[in-house]
């Protein structure tokens, strides 16, 4: 067992021996996109709407489907198992596959699927989420289709490496005044009952631990949702705001910029949907 | 003697044996910078303009430096020798390194270099260049920094894969309803004496090609530029129309989507600007 491993085009091999061509087109032009799974116990959570997910991506970006949902899920079993990690991330990433060097597509170009585990530590999380975190915001530089998954990541990278710098947890994208999302995760505000989020349109990811809240966790614990961008002023307002997805769960944040929410201090609404996600998550992912 | 030679962080391989870490920054986040340069009689062209250009790009994404510009004037000799290819380009790609899976840069992160020849028919493009070629117009969904040469190129990829089944040869990037350039190269009208064309911003590519147009070439032949954003209407109604970059010289234009320029036939200057650049690569690269 080695929790260096990684899985290329459906074959586990140790992460030192793992190659790309330099012709992928992933590594010349980010043509290709990814997903994140979180892994408890052993198990996917909510692994089916994840591929789904990444297969939107793949259909959208005219990526030739290779590979079966079945066997991306076989995929994640084998990882698991052959890294012996129970709490990780799967990575995912499929790119158009190498071909000669040229901006259109090569005629016969096999996609190449890349897959790892990422370790997590969870208790340094929740350690996190007790204190809440501070965020810094960034204009929003992206391409028009950040709902598409795709490689193209340097924006992000930049602003993640900002945050880091200013000692933030994450960076918080602003494009024309509004707050869009972060660079890894969904971003909401509670006021007054009632969650704020950006639309689900071209200016943000799609988000599994998004729609769960908005599909079942919010029902739970009677929250209204209003899909509406805001801009800063208001989100500093909030008397809670949180970041979410499958890296943070439901991350509270205390601080904007320079400005406190909530005092600095964490409320209690984040943490009540943060238990609600954990309950369905014991439900999805019993330990074995 | 091989055309199908790479370099890899300074080595001369086999495109086969070549291969990249599939934790390379490039591969997962497109984080790295490219350049193009041209060969003509097995010398490189402009060669030190261009690598100025890609140290521009890789001090603005905060690349770490690693190779020095005289190191990579001699990788493009060896390349060229190795390879046996007189005319050709020569394509340098620089990733950030790689690194465990993070959007923030890995602490200790080597940068990779790739760098290949890329054959070119320059005889088949000399008769493209006698008919003119048709290109259609497509939103230009990038990011905001398409000053930085980086490998962000998905929407590039997927305007000039949309070209290519419309059987036309390049996409015009149009945004907020003005023409920026196109996916590989820098976009002119003529009209009246005068060159338009797109000033250098956020919104285009930094471009030697372009930039040797009105340094040096507009001069020669008493050509007047504005540089001001126009829209497809305006350029439409143009004398002449061209893209200009490393891989196309001087490209007259003949057709936008539907409509013909100069009644779908190449005029006279853009062919005249074509002598003047072709007589300024005689000088600087005389056949050996």
């Amino acid at each position: 067992m080695s929790e260096n491993l990684v899985l290329v085009n459906g074959e586990i091999m140790l992460q030192e021996e793992a190659f790309i061509d330099v012709n992928d087109r992933g590594h010349n032009f980010g043509d290709g996109v990814f997903e994140i799974v979180p892994v408890y116990n052993g198990r996917c959570f909510a692994l089916l709407p994840h591929m789904n997910n990444l297969f939107e991506s793949v259909i959208h970006a005219k990526i030739p489907g290779v590979y079966m949902i079945e066997e991306l899920v076989e995929f994640h079993e084998e990882l698991i198992k052959a890294t012996g990690l129970n709490d990780c991330e799967i990575y995912t990433q499929i790119t158009r596959g190498s071909g000669a060097y040229s901006l259109a597509y090569p005629e016969q170009c096999v996609p190449n699927l890349t897959m790892y585990a990422v370790p997590v530590d969870r208790a340094k999380l929740a350690e996190k989420r007790a204190k809440g975190v501070n965020i810094i915001t960034e204009e929003d530089l992206r391409w028009e289709h950040c709902d598409l998954n795709s490689l193209n990541r340097m924006p992000e990278a930049i602003a993640r490496q900002k945050a880091f710098i200013g000692n933030a947890f994450e960076a918080l994208f602003v494009r024309d005044g509004k707050i869009t999302e972060a660079t890894e995760g969904s971003f909401f505000i509670y006021k007054d009952g009632i969650l704020w989020t950006h639309p689900e349109d071209k200016h943000i990811h799609k988000n599994i631990t998004r729609r769960l809240l908005m599909e079942r966790l919010a029902g739970e614990l009677d929250l209204q949702i209003i899909e509406r961008a805001f801009d800063k002023e208001f989100a500093c307002k909030a008397e809670e705001a949180f970041i979410c997805g499958p890296r943070y769960e439901f991350m509270p944040v205390t601080k904007i910029d320079r400005t406190f929410i909530n005092g600095g201090k964490v409320g209690t609404m984040v943490p009540a949907i943060e238990s609600a996600y954990l309950n369905f998550v014991a439900q999805e992912c019993p330990s074995k």
